[in-house]
């Protein structure tokens, strides 16, 4: 056991653009920050970048929300956190499902015992306001549970309907924000949402492995109206709002580094500002859009659904989408995403997040797709370029 | 929301050696690591880093478990998941509890529906083995759950006997290693553990945020066998395995930068050796139990039970152990760590873990002990820093 015959080299990435689903390009700032000495998880110094952090967060969640936090999790541990500590075993959740992130809430409700009903709609399209209407009054539910960004897919839902239907049943609102926070304005007190998750390596250009959550009065209260302890002892906010809290109490070991790395991409959002941020990004995907359309590629989602920091695409007749992720990778070291589940093979999902939303990273796509799609004999125009300029310059 | 009045400045963490129960200071080399340019979950080249680190960890687990892997989230998830892994509801649970951790085991499994019993022994003392071996006797548990190495009161447990009870009702053994993986030959097929979990910020000298787990064959049997799903989707090892396995299913988004400072920590422990650092840890954990004796101070475990990465040292008579610890870290950039639970006020908890294990680290804790005892008009004799330095030379 002394000597380890195969003891692997240190390991140095690769120079990647990060273009897909996520994670995106962290800023060097971020990067440094999170190279900082660790220190304790009561230091007086730490514990001033927890409550600044938190203030942070809810400037960009765009709430008052004192339940405001990181979980130390990917952002599908923010989402069962906020499933299983606002179900109890029996509980009514209707989840709108279409993408694969409703289908994940629906399977962590189960598993926490909630009876759930999913409301279907086409993956790439809108979720059906009508059908959760229709179900909600049905029978109830005590949470509303939807995808605001939905990542498999690329469309973004409007939270508006489906608060209202929420005030109609009394039912708790719980949102998937995982590719829209930091990216566009989610306003969380704006349009009522009681719970909402999301993760680091999005649109705030964070490494993976925080999950800022927000939970309003009303889930708190939920919460503390529980007649039975949460099924997870790690990701019960009743503990661990104890240690985020004044109290100070110890829960579990803080993950210090990435904290620091949140802290400093917070900073990074907020010094930009999250409408100049939001404009950003629409102004840069509107430019992959006009640029795509101009290499003759069609987009899945209907204009008015599209989701700006992640694009879906329609792979070619006759193309080997593989292929092209792979000649992407290995020849311009651009990362961009297949489809998931009925979408496997059938489309691209390219990502302009955060640090890696900006105008190279749009011209490096649009020519190293170009590139890859020649080489399979896809005839593919030569202005794309110039078509995300001018659509870029007009927005 | 465009513009935040309140923006913090960018953090820098004050200067620290980190000499409680954990995080411990974190190597150079581990640090620049963490703050490589993040790349995608599914680079070849990141792939190629998880096979690496699997492979390391089994060396440092001191195993040949396929089911190797680290666990996105810190030591208390991997605790979670080998517990709710394992468990299904009605599942007798047997948990030997004799510090926080062991309680802390007992109500997560109870939390997974296990009817649960704890052995109880006092805190400070070693776990007692027929104490767990009348009660297994008297109601065969599915899994007896034991600590390893107590960071609440310092003490190691040896495994073997319990190893041999497990065998007589015939119980899968689950041990928390948060405390020894990295500073002790764990040796977990030598033991016959079926399922270690710990935390990277001990003795392995990574930051927070990672729980290395491993299961036996067996154990991996008994979660095949199960009739219903775990409880919690993020902690189900049967979807983790996916990613972590050839098939490189897509389950939750790795925490890159985390894994990459992991593969650079991994690669230090078995540079230097597992059993020159079990013996460097025993030497300078030597070394200042002769110096904290030096001083006039108690030390709360017996010898034969001692565990050499963390030493708990009673409080004296007349002395503010919160103004010890102020003037320690204000003082000398030294954090050390105060008592739980019924040990709260009465010990302070000292770690020489991994990177902080070392001789200035031995004669800086001494020495600044010494001047805040003084400083409270307790009387210390002046050769602690001697009897320290004679005690590592005689190992």
């Amino acid at each position: 056991m002394n000597d380890h015959p195969n003891l692997p080299p240190r390991f140095e990435p690769p120079r990647r653009a990060l273009l897909g689903p996520g994670p995106s390009d962290v800023a060097p700032s971020v990067l440094t920050a999170m190279a900082s000495p660790t220190i304790g998880h009561l230091d007086p110094a730490f514990l001033r970048l927890m409550d600044e952090t938190r203030q942070m967060l809810r400037a960009v969640f765009g709430t008052d929300n004192a339940m405001t936090l990181p979980i130390s999790g990917t952002g599908s541990a923010g989402m069962e956190t906020c499933l299983v500590d606002l179900i109890e075993p029996g509980d009514r959740v209707l989840v709108g499902a279409h993408g694969v992130f409703g289908g994940r809430m629906a399977e962590v409700a189960r598993r926490a015992g909630a009876r759930v009903e999913a409301a279907e709609s086409p993956w790439g399209e809108e979720l059906d306001v009508d059908l959760v209407r229709r179900m909600a009054k049905a029978q109830p539910p005590k949470v509303i549970a939807l995808v605001h960004a939905e990542t498999s897919t690329g469309v973004l839902t409007p939270l508006g309907p489906f608060r209202a239907i929420a005030d109609e049943v009394g039912a708790l609102l719980v949102v998937d924000m995982v590719t829209s926070l930091g990216g566009l304005a989610v306003e969380l007190d704006r349009n009522g949402v009681d719970a909402a998750y999301s993760g680091t390596q999005k649109c705030l250009s964070c490494p993976p492995g925080l999950a800022p959550i927000s939970l309003s009065p009303r889930a708190v209260a939920a919460l503390d109206a529980r007649k039975t302890p949460v099924g997870s002892w790690y990701l019960d906010l009743s503990l661990i709002r104890g240690y985020w809290g004044s109290e100070r109490a110890y829960h579990h070991t803080a993950p210090i580094n990435m904290l620091y790395a949140l802290h400093e991409a917070l900073r990074l959002v907020l010094t930009e500002g999250i409408t100049a941020r939001e404009a950003r990004h629409r102004a840069l995907a509107e430019a992959l859009w006009a640029g795509l359309e101009a290499l003759g590629l069609e987009l899945l989602v209907a204009p008015a659904a599209r989701l700006p920091p992640l694009t879906t695409v329609k792979v070619p007749d006759g193309v080997d989408e593989a292929q092209v992720r792979r000649a992407l990778l290995s020849d311009f070291g651009v990362e961009i995403g297949g489809g998931l589940g009925p979408l496997k093979g059938r489309v691209w999902r390219i990502g302009l997040m955060g640090h890696a939303a900006r105008w190279e990273n749009v011209a490096l796509c649009l020519s190293a797709l170009s590139s890859a799609l020649r080489r399979q004999g896809h005839a593919t125009p030569s202005d794309a370029i110039d078509a995300a300029r001018q659509a870029q310059q007009m927005t």
